[in-house]
């Protein structure tokens, strides 16, 4: 996706080694009218697939998913939360998922109510690296007996092994940019 | 804004004591269709002001903060986040809170980047009770040198002291459903 590329390459901010902030725009300052064309070309990346219901992840991926479906004719989106609390109920699918950056395992959980067994279900993330995080998805989706029909992604770091992890599961992945490596602080798109 | 006590009034459902659940289309599951009126319902009531930015915190905030901002011209959204990482920066504001949800403090921060002085904010979030996390933006915004144009809360506890103490900070609250009261497992709506 060009514009994608373009806010990257003029407003991203490399941390050496290898981490790409986009905090201006994608995940802490949101710029709403981007993310219109981001749901609009997710739309265009899975429009073959009937998809009843979009999972992400708090928080960074939920501003996307809601944007993505605005341009799905409305459908459900279901944010899967992080940590365990009073006030989350028990009935859950839950997934232990390990953060690279934090250095740290988390849980992450979806209420029952929220997915249903022979749902087909779009993931939507900000980021793909390691792919712990849509991992997990893929093990709640499991749990409720519904199927994934994608992996949709505003930014893949491609010489990670997260889209080789997905695709093992038979899960399509679409990223809508892709980094091809890092040289010092400068971010190589492919 | 009667669809949404609707909602609430149908699918709602109370934790004894004195919790509302809304997790089926407000913030687990969320309604996209809904979201899409909840946004314009707030650009209404905030239609005199002139608005810079959206400022929200993580999570739930954020997809009600989207929806405003896409009847807004696409203002920028920015969202607080919480805890402290490795991958966060250094130029921040910092509020602590306290979530009488979980009992425990944390800690709100926004990059100094996303809030500059004069700029003129409107502050949304899904539900007010003591309001603590608005008076955390408020200070937030405060460090800023930015003024709160207003608060827009979608669910406010019409019984608890959020409103009054957001009040003598001078800041209108504009609420879309205010709960006067629970009745053991009923909500009574105002």
């Amino acid at each position: 996706m060009e514009e994608l590329k373009q806010r990257i390459l003029k407003e991203g901010k490399v941390i050496i080694p290898e981490i790409l902030k986009v905090d201006n725009f994608l995940n802490h300052q949101l710029d709403p009218a981007l993310f219109q064309k981001i749901g609009a070309e997710f739309k265009k990346r899975f429009q073959d697939e009937k998809i009843d219901k979009i999972l992400t992840i708090e928080a960074s991926g939920i501003a996307l998913a809601l944007a993505t479906a605005y341009n799905m004719d409305h459908i459900p989106v279901v944010f899967a939360k992080k940590g365990i609390h009073s006030n989350i109920g028990k009935d859950l699918y839950i997934s232990k998922i390990h953060s690279y950056t934090k250095q740290e395992d988390y849980l992450a959980f979806v209420s029952k109510s929220y997915l249903h067994k022979g749902e087909k279900v779009l993931i939507i993330d900000d980021f793909l690296a390691n792919g712990q995080a849509v991992l997990g998805l893929l093990d709640i989706l499991k749990q409720a007996g519904c199927s994934c029909v994608g992996v949709g992604i505003a930014i893949e770091k491609g010489f990670q092994k997260g889209r080789s992890y997905i695709e093992s599961k038979n899960c399509k992945v679409e990223s809508l940019v892709i980094i091809d490596r890092f040289e010092g602080d400068k971010v190589i798109l492919r």
